[in-house]
Formats: C-alpha cells, structure tokens, sequence
C-alpha cells in the first residue's frame, strides 16, 4: 500500500482529522511496514545485551562496574525495572551475556555470547579488534533468527553496562558531527565536578584515537560488546521486517550505526521515549524522530521500550477496530467542506 | 505513611536515583493517597459525559452540533477511539448523556441524566441556573457512587460535546485569569479565521456576562452540562479516594472548578495528558503538573487516561514488584557515599 492509502484510512476514522496525533503517525509507519489493511504485532519481544567496558576504569561513571554483573543476576530473578514491565505487558525477555566479568550460571532466558570479560579501555587502544566485532554480529544475527521463528514481528533492544554512555556518546559523536560536550551526559547520575572529568577523558580518547570514519570501525573502537551485538541485531531483525522499539541512548547510538549501514532500517524504527541523558534529544532531532514517551526515564534496559508498548498496540487498535465517518453514521467536517 | 518513607522504598529500587523520572513522582502520588506498602489499582472505570452547547449554534466549532449524538451512537456501538483504548487497557465505559439533543434507545452502559436538550447559549445568557447546575452534581454524584460499589479506586472523565472547548475556555480564564486569547484554540481543527472567530464571540460572552467570581457561577454561566457533571463526579470520586485520571482541556477545566471547591482534590489527580489545546499547556504549568503523555492528542473522550494507564500501572508495578540494592545484593553508588 502506498503512504497515501494508508493515510486515507487514518484520516476516515471518527476523530477529528489528525486527532490522535503521534498514534496516527506510528500507525501510518506500521501500515508501511507490514503493508496490510490489518495491522498486528506478534510475540513481542525484547533482548537485554550486557557487557564490561574497559572504559569503566577510568572513572567516567557513578556506579563501580560489579554492578554490570549484579544487575545481570538481578534480571535473571525477575527483579529489575525491565522484568516489572516486561512481565506487565507480556513481552518475552531474552539476557545476553555479551562480554560480562562474571561467570553466570545456567539460566533458560540467558544466552551465552560473552567476546571476552570487557572491552579494552578505548582511553588507550580500540575496545575490540575487527574479528570482535563480527563476532557480535555473528551472535546477535543467531539470537534474533531464533526469536523469528516464534513470528515475533516486532521487537525491543535494552542494555546494562557500566560505561556504556560514554561508548554511545563517543559513537554518536563521531558519526553525526555534533559537539562532543553535546553528546556527554550525567549517565547514572554524575554530578558537575564528575561530568567534566568524563568530557576531559573522552576528549582525551578521542585525540588519542584520531579521525575514523568507517562506522564498522568507529563502532570496534569504542565498543561495547553490547552496543555491537545490539546494532547487529538491529540489523538481522530488519532482514526478518520486524518493527524495532528504540529505547535510550544507547540503543540510538546502536540503531545510528545500523542505519550507517543500512539507511532503508530506519523505516522500521520506533523511538520509544527521549532519554533524560542530554545528547539523546540532539540525536532525535538528527534522526527528526517525535520519541512517544518524555518522561525523563534514564535506567536503559530496554525500559522505554517495555513502557511504551502499549501506545504502540493502541495505533494498532485504533487503526484496526475504530469505525470510520461513513460505517458511524457521524458528519465529516472534511467531507463537507468538499462537498 | 510520610512522604519521606514512600520516597526512601522507592529510592532503594535497583536503579540509579531518580532513573523512572515521572513513574517515581507518580508511584510517590499514589503512596500518598492509598497509604500503603503494596499500591493497588482496583478495577479502572471511565465515564464520558456528552452533552450539545448553547453556545455551538454561534459558530465556534469546526462540526456541527448534530456530531454530539453520533458521535455517543458510535461509543454505544464500539466503533470510537474510547472503546478500543478502553477494551485494550480492560477499564470499564459508562456513558452518560448530560444533556444531547437526541433520544436514545436504552443501552446498558448508557445514563439518562439529561438536565435538558442543550444549554442555552452563554453568548446571551447564563448555559444553565443553579438548580440545573445542582441537578448536575446530585446525577454524577449518584453514578460514581454507584461504581464506588464494585471496589473501584481508580477513575477516568472524558466528554463529547460539540462547543465544548469554549466552555472550557472561558471557565479557564475566569478562574485563572490567564488571557483569554491564550485559553482558546483550535478545538477540533479551525482555522486561522475560525480562530479569529472564535476569539470574538468568547470575547463578546466575556462582555455580555460581566465579572463573576464565584467558581460554581462561573460553571453554570458557562457550562456545558458535561462538564458540570464531570466536576461533580470528580468531587465524589474525590470522597470514595479514588485516583483521578485527568484527560485534556475539558477535564483540566472541571478539575480546576472543583480544585476551587476542594483544593484537597489535586493530591488525587493524575494527569495524563498535555492535550495539542494551547491553553492546556498554560493549565497545566498553573497546576504545577507534568502529564504522563505529550503526543498531540486532541481527541478528547477520556483517550488521554485510557492511554496512559499502563504507565500508570508501571508505577504501581515497579513499587510493588521490583529489588532494592539490599535484596538483589547490588551495589548502591548512594550507601557507598554515606558509607
């Protein structure tokens, strides 16, 4: 169908015309996708990567980098913010061990995919070799056509690593051009002496670095192991045309990466709220991306996500079961006017 | 329980302090109200009050006034955005007819509380006296009563009501004393002339009806039935301490009216949306209130609190069900500082 069409069976609904503001816009994105009079969404899902980040060394977050690990074993008991709201909205979670320092016992929901026990410290070397990266390309693809085969047609990306807003902000910097201050934020909660000593460090890794411009490689340069596996993921659920929810920072930093390399994967995405994290309302506008939720949420997990399903399945309601100006019986203004 | 005690389980969550943003203000609202460990929503219910505007034959809309009763056989029939957000998010719909000048056949979810077949136009003369404005309170008083019945403690308001904004509008300016021009706006889809318009005539009303000062004059001068009725039922609802979800502009203007009655009732209410209206947005800054959604909706009917009451739920979830540090055994940036 083309974008016309399915605008025309929006606009025909009672309501006034674009009444239902960003519902209609997510409905129309859903109609281009799936290209049916009928929309659905199948088996929801949403996959945790986690991973260490060598970064975490030098001290550019609040929270010690054990707490990588323990909020991976808080996930696997069901006790973490992510669980709460996957659990309320009956979306299946999948934990990936992407390269945590820690040697998880067997759990069904948790994948083995650990690259090494962290990153190196990109202060002073890449975060991960080319073979590295493809690994996690290579893990995250297997995850997803798993998960494919349930007919999961749509799904969400979360992650928890200590470091890992500095990995974003140095990814994010380095492909749109903006500002690196603009880029770099509070994390979990720095405060001002904290924050400036974080831009100091990534404006040092960034000279110690140098220019890149290949997104492969700016990607293993600054890593994590999670932001990789989460990016190839992206990209092996846009191969099955699954709708992707895009939670915070991070995974807009991955999704930014995929879109490098694959630019049409943008019209599957679905930015499910605005970070409280600074750079992510400069990356909304970059993407010119209305996120569904502002509600200052800033834990990652895939959080935004797992909250704003329900809105995505009320534009699929509306679109689906509403009954339009005629089947009602109810006066158009629109159709007056042309009459 | 104090404020302090709600906030400190809340703050000992597995997450960074303050991360679930408006979810935490929310979650903190409810403890207040409900005075328990374990937060609770007991069977949602929504009321949408319809009712057809003297002031509707004067111009201000862009539908005509026959839309109010289609537009209630529509939400008799399923077929409006209301019932598909209501069946979605299982919260039970009485409709009421306030005032539509139309005769129903009897449906189950439907309450005959005509008061008359319209206001009368408020451009000449007062929408309805004091002993409509009574009749008004006494019907919604018994219908949430009623509802209070099955438990419920937690409630919704929408309303259909063609010319129903420019009630609003004017019940806003008077008892806020924002400038009018800044109180109306588009309401269902005028243009710039409409506007004008618009403009015009409330401004001409403003003349005509002299100052008036006290807040349930103000509700009757310029009504509509709906709306009194919604402020009454939220004054009732407000005695069996239920939770308020606040919809839009309309709902924002009866909440005002019954906030001058009962200042006690805003620590109640929850809003849930800031509506595409431009006075909501001054409203809701004069409330001192963030509103769960910011989508540009303009739909009116109660969408807003049907839609935003998964987040609702969210935080009532995350307080009930997620880990503290202590329990999941994480380590807590905040106990290591006081440490």
């Amino acid at each position: 169908m083309l974008k016309e069409e399915i605008q025309h069976l929006i606009d025909l609904k009672t309501k006034p015309l674009g009444a239902l503001g960003l519902l209609e816009k997510i409905a129309l994105k859903i109609g281009l996708v799936q290209q049916k009079n009928h929309l659905e969404l199948v088996n929801p899902h949403l996959i945790v990567f986690a991973s260490d980040h060598g970064i975490a060394q030098s001290g550019v977050s609040a929270y010690p980098a054990e707490v990588t690990p323990q909020m991976v074993i808080n996930f696997l008991n069901n006790g973490a913010a992510i669980n709460v709201f996957c659990n309320q909205n009956e979306i299946d979670l999948t934990i990936v061990d992407a390269g945590v320092n820690y040697n998880f016992e067997d759990y069904s929901v948790l994948k083995n995919c650990k690259i090494a026990k962290s990153t190196k410290n990109f202060l002073y070397e890449p975060a991960m070799n080319a073979e590295e990266l493809q690994q996690c390309f290579d893990h995250s693809k297997k995850i997803v056509d798993e998960i494919a085969q349930n007919g999961t047609n749509i799904i969400g990306f979360g992650e928890m690593g200590i470091g890992n807003t500095s990995s974003a902000s140095m990814i994010i910097h380095y492909l749109t051009q903006l500002p690196l201050e603009q880029c770099v934020g509070r994390g979990t909660g720095l405060n001002d002496e904290q924050l400036q000593n974080k831009i100091n460090i990534l404006t040092q890794a960034k000279e110690n670095q140098g220019e890149i411009n290949d997104p492969k490689q700016i990607l293993a340069t600054f890593g994590g192991f999670e932001v990789a596996q989460m990016t190839g993921a992206m990209l092996a659920a846009y191969e099955h045309n699954m709708l992707l929810m895009i939670d915070g920072y991070i995974a807009s930093a991955a999704i930014l990466v995929a879109s490098k390399l694959k630019p049409e994967i943008l019209k599957n995405a679905i930015f499910c709220h605005q970070s409280d994290e600074i750079g992510h309302r400069y990356l909304l506008n970059y993407f010119n991306e209305e996120p569904i939720l502002k509600i200052n949420l800033r834990v990652g997990e895939g959080t935004g996500c797992a909250l704003a399903y329900p809105i995505i399945k009320s534009a699929v309601n509306f679109f689906n079961d509403m009954a339009s100006f005629e089947s009602a019986g109810v006066s158009n203004k629109e159709t007056e006017v042309e009459c």
